[in-house]
């Protein structure tokens, strides 16, 4: 599967070859991920043309998913050729309780993304990473993961009755380990950290053994970053097909950031939207923990430095971010900044997400907030301008992050008499 | 609370009574949910000439949840006077390697209500009945719940910023009271059972304290039934405008099953489904724990046995079903028929349609899965009718059922040599 194939798996595709982003080499649309020649990595380049054709009424008339995208992008044109769960057209919810208590003054959105079918934004990369993987010939599914991917990948396996092979560090919490079990295919729990598990991944897509394995985030990552993109084009549509001011997201691979960044101005080139007399801006949410891109960003440096993750965002816990550079590159570029919140901030902001949305957040939508709730308080977000803020994952996956905090709030037998002692009537 | 309210906010509701399901009696619309006449359940009574004018252009062009039905439902017209999440119209997923296994020739889907905001089919009740108590002047929001009216209740007045206490027996799964208790309002744990935690909240109704709360499956539920008919509407309008041959639907108070075979008369009824040649069958599934409307069904008694439930399906545990006798008749009526599972049977079936379809459900939706098995297998289904199974809950809600059973399939260490010795590369 590492030889090039033809073209025809992507004959109604927009896309027509990888390209480095480093040295800007061009490769044709196969199972490659970095370039022969720098070892840069590759992403999806498109026939501009065709992007161009695409009209807001063609996108409406679509299915409330990510397919309604299709024209955007790199697989999956025939519905026939997915291979999905059809993610995506999560809800655009207004935040004005939680704008109030975080100091903006202007709307706030929450992009509830655990409103997925396995509940994290992952569903939405792996539905474009299969539906490219089944194009090309793949016929078992793999990833290197933090959790919600494996949930994801062993779900749409299940779904299309392929085997799957999911490698995760062996001390994810209990409920991403199980929701992914249980859909049957192969678990493997690696013994060390998620960068220990990607190190891996990389090797055995070398093996001969592993040949037809399709490894979401590896061998085929061009096509699952592609699916990102749609992250940015819904909440434009949501809006109003207009674009927000500022955009807080959280960063793990720094790749989520920058597909949003260029969703964002894909539409402004695509005419889709007007573009903002001032532009978008953008800014990156990660944990103390684990903060190797917002630490560059405001030590000034272009380079990244490598760590060993800590902390409970462990959907975020990537010490060697992949895309991290190029998310340093978007965030100055918009007059944007970057923060981290620790362990107790995350804890809070899950509390205050909740409370104020009715939304209930997993560890990485918790450090989103608290990202939020810093960069208003260090005069880095406009308090005074539209902001949305991307919550990417479900509470009920992570729930020793706030066990010890909340319970119930009164405890009685089951009689009028005994509500009145508690104080249950006031 | 208890008096009577003047029409004016339900002046846009086809919505006309509320009328005694027992002698008939009718009410005004208010929050009152027993007849003054013959303490018969009341239900939601409607004007004819209004429902009938609905068409499926309407509804289609309506927004990609329950709101698509507002002129069918009792509140909601304008939807700014809306409480709610926006909860519905979640997938209908074919099950066709689901269908193989336990028999079905015929096209197999499920409804996959996991998908709501909260995770569970409640969301659509409690939109349905907080929309109209907030119509009534309610300020305070309560339910009795075995765990996921708990988690739609608090989410929902989180979203709307209204106080909220909810009633849970306090054996409930760690991650139903976490999921209710991060919202932030109160959460009041009863020592003993469901049915024991619905007496109190009845009783509390009564009280001078309560006045001005409203619980949604206590003095609000009428209301709150109606949002169960979307169950019915949405399946056939994802069907095309079409009726399944039998559904499989699970039983607690068991008006959930009542509702959606309503909602199947009323499509007929409006002109909005041809009505099929030979009907449609109704299927009631309950656990072994808790079968006190399946149990009648078989001894072909008409009274329901009130039972102390046990078991693992503690979203199906109520062992004095309000709405019991109801689903008998509806059963009946069909020529369907009732199935009951155990607790293993459950944990097969949780895995039996993760693997199949990708779907992860929790224990009731196990039950559920588990009856269809048991239907087909005792010639009770016929295989070659369509069918749809309904799950209306999220797995990840009740790992413990599963949690034993699923994990790693491998552990290594993170090096290829590890995975060989483990027998990764074949």
């Amino acid at each position: 599967m590492t030889s090039t194939v033809d073209a025809s798996p992507f004959v109604n595709s927009p896309a027509r070859a990888l390209v480095c982003r480093g040295c800007g080499t061009e490769f044709p649309l196969a199972a490659q991920h970095a370039c022969y020649e720098c070892f840069g990595p590759l992403e999806v380049a498109y026939d501009p043309a065709a992007l161009k054709r695409v009209t807001r009424e063609e996108i409406a008339g679509g299915p409330p998913n990510i397919w309604r995208y299709a024209s955007l992008l790199p697989a999956g044109q025939d519905p026939a050729t997915r291979v999905t769960l059809d993610p995506g057209f999560t809800p655009l919810v207004p935040a004005p309780a939680l704008a109030r208590e975080v100091g903006l003054r202007a709307p706030l959105w929450v992009k509830d993304d655990s409103a997925n079918p396995t509940h994290s934004f992952k569903d939405r990369v792996v539905s474009v990473a299969l539906t490219a993987a089944r194009a090309l010939g793949f016929d078992r599914y793999a990833c290197a993961s933090t959790g919600n991917l494996a949930n994801s990948v062993a779900a749409h396996a299940a779904r299309a009755g392929v085997p799957s092979m999911v490698f995760i560090p062996s001390d994810l919490e209990p409920g991403k380990v199980i929701t992914t079990a249980v859909y049957g295919g192969d678990v493997v729990a690696i013994d060390g950290s998620y960068d220990d598990v990607n190190r891996l991944c990389s090797e055995l897509t070398e093996t001969d053994e592993f040949e037809s394995t399709a490894f979401v985030n590896v061998n085929v990552r061009p096509f699952y970053a592609e699916g990102s993109r749609t992250l940015g084009y819904e909440v434009a549509e949501q809006l109003g097909w207009r674009l927000p001011k500022q955009v807080v997201i959280p960063m793990a691979s720094g790749e989520l950031l920058t597909k949003i960044d260029k969703a964002f101005a894909e539409l402004v080139e695509f005419g889709l939207v007007e573009a903002p007399a001032d532009g978008w801006r953008v800014f990156g949410a990660q944990s103390a923990g684990c903060n190797p891109i917002a630490l560059a960003l405001q030590e000034g440096r272009d380079d990244i430095i490598p760590q060993k993750p800590t902390g409970i965002a462990k959907s975020l816990n990537i010490g060697d971010p992949a895309a991290g550079v190029y998310a340093l590159e978007a965030v100055r570029r918009s007059g944007g900044w970057m923060a981290y919140a620790d362990d107790e901030e995350i804890r809070d902001a899950i509390g205050l997400l909740a409370r104020t949305t009715g939304i209930f957040a997993e560890t990485a939508g918790g450090t989103t907030v608290a990202a939020l709730r810093k960069l208003v308080a260090e005069g880095r977000l406009d308090p005074e301008a539209e902001t949305v803020v991307y919550n990417t994952g479900e509470g009920l996956k992570t729930l020793d992050a706030v066990a010890d905090r909340v319970g119930p709030t009164y405890r009685v037998k089951p009689s009028l008499r005994a509500a009145r002692d508690a104080g249950l009537l006031g």
